[in-house]
């Protein structure tokens, strides 16, 4: 609607000032412009997210010279963060840069499309999503909501957490005051922990204070940035209940049905660059920032979970996301085609990337 | 220069015409407009390879409205695959794609931008190129070849190959003839092998004959697409020599530098948004076929290198990018940064993503 009104506008613009001819492409071209507002439930500026979430506005914006402007808020800028579907859906904001299960509310079907504790690594997850029927399960969860979702890529794995008691056994658990989100937190509640959901800005504080025993946050780069180190001891590594978490850009769906063809793609393939350049940047920076650790912080002891309560961490995720199934029939759906294919991935790589990281270690490590 | 002639022409046709005033941007945007070619080292749509290539020039295409149209040509059709480096650095293609280590006769550090044995997984090579400093050393590479390097995403990790007789100490590998490509084929060369480079179409036959024992290829996707597997008894994986190999998208300097800023933002993105498609591209069909080549063929005998040949293949890995990095000064710069990186990632991974797939192996492996 607002496209046709620029156009004509042009049109007549470059008519009736009479400008050089030789120009008159430009002239169209910048009249021919619309900007949307892009809400994110990220700060401003945040390392990985939302760093990410405006390099992909920057992507359309330069590919599409301007005709589609991309303007970031960030989280309480103009909606507060977890309002950000329903903003995209009213039409507040036309785009928005989140991660699918800040809104299970809406439908648990949505943990999917983030992760699962002891699903899919990041590529795998880009795997089912583009090719394995994924993305045509995740537009129909979304279609009530009358949005179109894009996959944006991965933090890859992250971290098991901070914790200033060791975990040698489900004993250990027991009564563990932990910071944990997601499914992995209902996972943890049922051997026994006392799960805790504090704002990020919280963790550090909480962990130091002694009001929680453990907190798991993301991975080296972003916990090191948020200072848990300082707050305890033992580096569980890595994460159970977060092997590859997805994020997303959703789009209201007329805006993005009256957009022409060519910025129709610009945004799906912004979307899609911006898959590549999230994992890189979470994979280049927890190198980095892991390999300093181990030089900078010599104190800090890596733990890994033992196999007894990895198997019990096992167990009670299958039970969980059983339930999940459960609640409706398209959940039942997502959830059998990604479970199918995430057994099918991990017999896969039983025989691949497991085994050349056996054998990288083998002649690099130790 | 082309590209001012259509401008030119456009404003005067638009003026001479006197066509309506509300469609003077769609003809204007018509005129400006040019065909590019590109070559490429693939088959006509070979799966993978081929088939991304014609992704990404469709995304060019779509991006831009048709402004910039991508021709591609596979290999053959234009130029002989391997002279696609040449065509483009004599713009008789304007751009190509392609895989680095098919130039190492122009430079030998292009081994590193395509892969190294025991190196950089594909999520981990990117990360290099984006955020480590490799796209930098990569421009530096090709700069006397005026061309400029675009990363365009990779297999994965690939098969080791497909065998007759059993690998079960170093002695089986004396007098072994083996099709192997790239650096793997001198490492197992200086390990006694008598190394063999059939063309794709011919490792089936050869390994049938009786002419090689031996033979690599890709992955589960590409070796049965091939039928490997009518024509030796076991299948080693995975490859030591191709942890995560990368693909390119090489462009004619002049060419690229006069595209207006929009467009060079499409090439470029484009390019990002094709090493997300190609690697979930890969990842998805080697799953799905290795899924369906345990049900279909389970005579199929699976078989991993044991650890004291691993270990001869690292140490002699070792002494050839040694020998590699000696040849000039560039070559030793890439390969340093390559190394200290693939170190961290080594240390890093045997945190993270080497105990995620053993944790889900644990849960759901067996």
């Amino acid at each position: 609607m607002k496209r046709r009104e620029f156009l004509t506008g042009a049109a007549v613009a470059g008519v009736t000032t009479g400008a050089a001819t030789l120009a008159a492409p430009a002239v169209a071209r910048a009249q021919d412009t619309q900007e949307w507002k892009m809400v994110t439930t990220w700060p401003k500026n945040a390392p990985g997210v939302g760093v990410n979430a405006q390099r992909f506005a920057d992507m359309v914006t330069e590919m599409s010279g301007g005709r589609l402007t991309i303007r970031l808020f960030a989280a309480g800028e103009l909606v507060p963060p977890f309002e950000c579907l329903d903003a995209v859906q009213a039409d507040t904001a036309q785009i928005a840069h989140s991660t699918p299960y800040y809104w299970v509310g809406k439908s648990p079907a949505l943990n999917y499309f983030t992760t699962v504790p002891f699903g899919l690594m990041a590529w795998e997850l880009s795997a089912w999503i583009h090719f394995g029927g994924g993305q045509a399960l995740w537009e129909e969860v979304y279609a009530p909501f009358n949005v179109v979702p894009f996959y944006a890529g991965s933090s890859g794995a992250q971290s098991g957490g901070w914790f200033n008691t060791e975990i040698n056994g489900l004993d250990d658990l027991k009564g563990l005051k932990m910071r944990i989100a997601g499914l992995g937190g209902e996972v943890m509640r049922r051997l026994g922990v006392a799960v805790v959901l504090t704002p990020p800005g919280e963790i550090q504080p909480s962990l130091m204070s002694g009001a929680v025993d453990a907190a798991e946050w993301v991975g080296p780069w972003l916990d090191i940035a948020f200072g848990l180190q300082k707050a305890a001891k033992y580096y569980y590594v890595p994460a159970f209940h977060e092997p590859g978490p997805g994020l997303e850009v959703i789009v209201n769906k007329d805006r993005f049905a009256a957009l022409p063809d060519d910025l129709k793609a610009i945004i799906r393939y912004a979307a899609r660059a911006t898959c590549e350049t999230t994992l890189a940047d979470f994979t280049f920076n927890n190198i980095k920032v892991f390999s300093e650790m181990r030089k900078n912080f010599p104190e800090i002891e890596l733990r890994a979970f033992p196999p007894e309560v990895v198997e019990a961490m096992g167990e009670k995720t299958m039970e969980v996301v059983e339930e999940i199934a459960e609640k409706d029939a398209l959940t039942r759906k997502v959830h059998d085609a990604f479970m199918t294919f995430t057994r099918q991935a991990e017999a896969y790589q039983a025989n691949f990337d497991l085994p050349v990281l056996e054998m990288r270690r083998r002649v690099f490590g130790g």
